[in-house]
Order: structure tokens, then C-alpha cells, then sequence
């Protein structure tokens, strides 16, 4: 089977990978505006050849969509224009609305399958990709019924066999959830990135304080803009809602921490740590 | 030798096991006011024997105070005052500047130590203890030149043999920088869990979208209100700078993302994107 892996970096990269790893016989081809990243994502072996665009969806069996999610918008037209008969297409991006609109009329609508793999790092390019990045993690699948039945099934046995957990939404549920649980969670780390570097203009002594918490706070804060650019743009709307419920918690904060009021603080911390039970769900995966 | 830990938690008993696992021959003598953590670090073999705070300091020839703030506060003068002649007194609370105040015109000023390890995680209590959670780890002293030199030299020693790495500074400078590389991250945190637990009210499926990225970056939302509350009172003024500053930024990402303009909020990521070169550091630590 061919699979055409259009952006050749993290994301596409381990999903490619990931099947090699089980020794699904495929044949990975890869697709990169970026030479240089397609050169490496070939050294590397997560694809076996390199082609463009056109010649790759020709003949491919499976096309997946691993670049941006403002190249994303365009292609996926493009991909379906001249995708084969029986083939499937699947997107990997982090906003899902905007795409079932651009499909939402295409004659070959059917063929493509909206997902989204809840899966990710904060490095990027193909030597961040990992043959284990998609193992345990959720795939959400929007609009499922949109797709073409046979085509769904098959794909949704491919990532089983990457040990996947399937899950179902439509897609504007996705974008308002997503923005919580993801996008704001980056934003929170970027800002706090920030912050403390501007902080560090003055003050060059401080990192050597700073221990493993800090570190995993600001971990996200090394993703890549290229990435993330797109998606608070096309997400805009959810991640503002998000973003102002979380100005408002850290106001909060301060106003009870400026009062002296430390029970209160206590009070609300001890609410945070009702966060627990969720972290134990992602744990347990 | 004979070793009170004054609060039976995570950092004391840490302190305690990983100086068992270098076999040092120590006693070590456990002080809680909560019975049932001092019996738990007794079956745990984190301490050696429970006494009570007269009895324990009376024979040590070191007392770590491991309580949380407000506590050490008040415990300072109180170990002082019974504190042996010859015998050292550190605490590993993380705000500095008001012990400094509390003991500066004790008699005994120079059997102190003011000490800040670099090190805790999300979990609280004897059973998160590990002999490991020092090593490697900053141990920061506070206003070196007022403890006795004999005294301060082998308690370096002691840190040095649990593999810490010993730096210096001012109480007030300390407190100033933990504002910004330690006790924001622990608020950015919290808020971010008060922030999705009130969305997932309405939202029951929220968690079901929750990864790694969102994992690491609301981890320390678990930490212990107990800990943190008189933390946030004792550092008010440095944290709420350090809050307002956070707040600025997130609104100068709320407004990129508002207007649209992708390319400004690519340009602040990719400053974000700095923080790789601090993270080094503190993963090379």
C-alpha cells in the first residue's frame, strides 16, 4: 500500500514510523515544501521516497495531511481533487471546523476522514519524530458519518493497530473543547516563557533557580510557532473565551493574594486539586 | 550522629532517605504534629524514632525544618532557643527574607543556616518521599557570612554528598527571583485547573481531549494548599508583581489573537521559543 505523509515532521513523521514499527508492508512516500526536511525524514527512514505533491496523491492508497493547519485549509481540496478512487485522505491538524467547511461540498467528500490525534511534543521537524508518539493516545474522529463506511473502518483499524483510542465529536464541539484542554495550556506556557525572560533582562542570575517545576510549566513554551500560529488563528474565537476565563482565575488569584486572604488562597488551591482525578484518567490512558 | 526532621513531608523526609541511601550513620529523630505522618515516615524507615519537639532538638546534632512556612516561622527562634551548643539549625522552606528577619538578632543567629533546595514535586507526605529528589538539585543558601563558618562548612558537605550543587544569595534577592522561576509556575498552574475544572461543568467529555501537553503543564495544580497558602502570603509583594506581569502578557496574546494578526503572535512565540536555552541548563543541571 502507498501512503503519501505530506509534511514530514513530527506528527506525520511518527505516524509513519509507528507503522514501520509493526512491519505493516507499506511503501511511505514523502512530501515536504521544505527539501532539506524531506531529505532528512528519508535518511532517517520514516519515508522511503520522495515525491511532489501531484505524483504522490496519484498514487497513493492513503494520503495524510501533516503539515500546518493554514496549509492544511488549502490542500485538503486540493488533495480530493485528485485523490483515487477507493483512496483515503486524513488530516492530523488541531482545528477541525474550518475544515469540514472547505470539504463540506467536494464531490469526493466521503473520502476523507476529519482527525485529529491527541498526541504531540514540543519539538518539531523529522528528528522529533517517534514510532511511539500515537501509542495509547486518543484519535478523535469528527463527523464521522460524513466519511465513507469502509474507508472509516479501514482507517480506524490503522490506528488500532497503533494502539490507539477512537473517539467521535463533531467538529465545532471539538474546536471549544480543544481549546481548553490544548490550546490554552500552550498559550499559559508561552506567557509564562515570556514573562520570565523579559524578567531576565534584568536579573541574569535567575535560572539557576529555577528546578523542575518551572520546567514542566514552560515545557510547551519550545513549540513551534509555524505551528501554533495558525491555530490560535483559526481557533481564535474558542481560544479567546479560554484565555479570558484564565485572566480572570489568575486575577482572582492576585486580588486574594494582594488581600493577605490565605485561607481563601487555600480554598481555591484546594479545588485545583481536584484536577487530580483528571490527570489520573490521562495517566492511566 | 543525631538528625531531627521537623515536619515528616516530602523535602524532610527526602533530605532524611537520601542520606540513608550513602549509608551515612545517622539517628534520625522524627517530629510531626500530625501523628499519623510521623508514624507513617517511621514505618516507612524514612526516621529512626518519634519524639516530640523539646526531647528532638535537645539531642540533635542537626535539626531540619521541613514544615511549611508559617510553621518554620514561628519554629525558628523556638529551635534556636534549646538548639545545643555546636549542633546546626536549616530550614528548606521556599520563602527566605522573613526567617532572616525572625532570627537576625537571635543569640544563636550563627548555628542557622538559611538553606532552599531546588527540589519538590507535585506530591505531598512521608509516602512521596524518595531518596533521589535532592540530587543533582540547587541548594541555595541564604547570607552565608552570618552563619558560624565551621558549621556552615560541613553542612555543604553534607549537601555535597547528596550530589546538590550549592549556590549563594541574598534572602531578598532569593525571594524576588522564586517569585518569578518558582511560585508563578505553581499559580499559572492552579489557575489553569480552576480555569478547565469550571468549563467541565458544562462540558462532561472535556477530559476525554486531554494529553501529555496539558498533563505537564497543570501538574503542579496538585501541590498541597497546605504548602502553598502561606508560601503565596509570605512572598505577596514579589508574587503579585510577578502575577501582574504574567497577566500582561497573556493580554497582549488575547489581543494578537483578537485582531487576527497571525504574524505577531508567531514573532512573540518564536521569543518564547528563548526559553529552550534556559531549559538546557536546568535539564543539563
Amino acid at each position: 500500500m502507498n501512503i503519501s505523509i505530506i509534511g514530514t515532521g513530527l506528527l506525520g513523521g511518527s505516524f509513519a514510523l509507528g507503522l514501520k514499527s509493526i512491519k505493516e508492508d507499506h511503501h511511505f512516500i514523502g512530501v515536504d515544501i521544505n527539501n532539506e526536511n524531506a531529505r532528512l525524514a528519508k535518511r532517517l527512514e520514516i519515508i522511503d521516497e520522495i515525491l511532489n505533491f501531484k505524483e504522490a496523491v496519484g498514487k497513493s492508497d492513503l494520503v495524510v495531511l501533516s503539515t500546518p493547519v493554514n496549509v492544511i485549509k488549502h490542500q485538503l481540496c486540493e488533495v480530493l481533487d485528485i485523490l483515487p478512487e477507493g483512496s483515503a485522505l486524513i488530516d492530523l491538524g488541531s482545528t477541525k471546523e474550518i475544515f469540514s467547511e472547505m470539504v463540506a461540498d467536494h464531490p469526493k467528500r466521503n473520502q476523507y476522514i476529519s482527525c485529529h490525534p491527541m498526541a504531540g511534543t514540543e519539538n518539531s521537524g523529522p528528528e522529533a519524530a517517534f514510532s511511539g508518539l500515537m501509542k495509547h493516545k486518543q484519535m478523535i474522529i469528527c463527523e464521522p458519518d460524513k466519511s465513507d463506511k469502509v474507508l472509516l473502518r479501514w482507517i480506524i483499524s490503522i490506528f488500532k493497530k497503533l494502539d490507539m483510542q477512537i473517539s467521535y465529536m463533531n467538529s465545532v464541539e471539538h474546536d471549544r473543547h480543544i481549546a481548553y484542554v490544548s490550546h490554552l495550556s500552550h498559550i499559559s506556557s508561552f506567557a509564562l516563557g515570556l514573562t520570565v525572560l523579559e524578567k531576565e533582562k534584568d536579573e541574569q542570575s535567575i535560572f539557576a533557580m529555577a528546578g523542575s517545576g518551572f520546567s514542566s510549566t514552560v515545557r510547551l513554551a519550545k513549540s513551534s510557532p509555524d505551528m501554533w500560529a495558525p491555530i490560535f488563528k483559526q481557533n481564535a474565537t474558542n481560544v479567546s473565551i479560554a484565555l479570558e476565563a484564565y485572566i480572570n482565575q489568575l486575577r482572582q488569584f492576585k486580588e486574594i493574594i494582594d488581600s493577605g486572604a490565605e485561607e481563601k488562597s487555600h480554598k481555591l488551591m484546594e479545588k485545583a486539586n481536584e484536577i487530580r482525578r483528571v490527570l489520573m484518567g490521562i495517566e492511566k490512558g
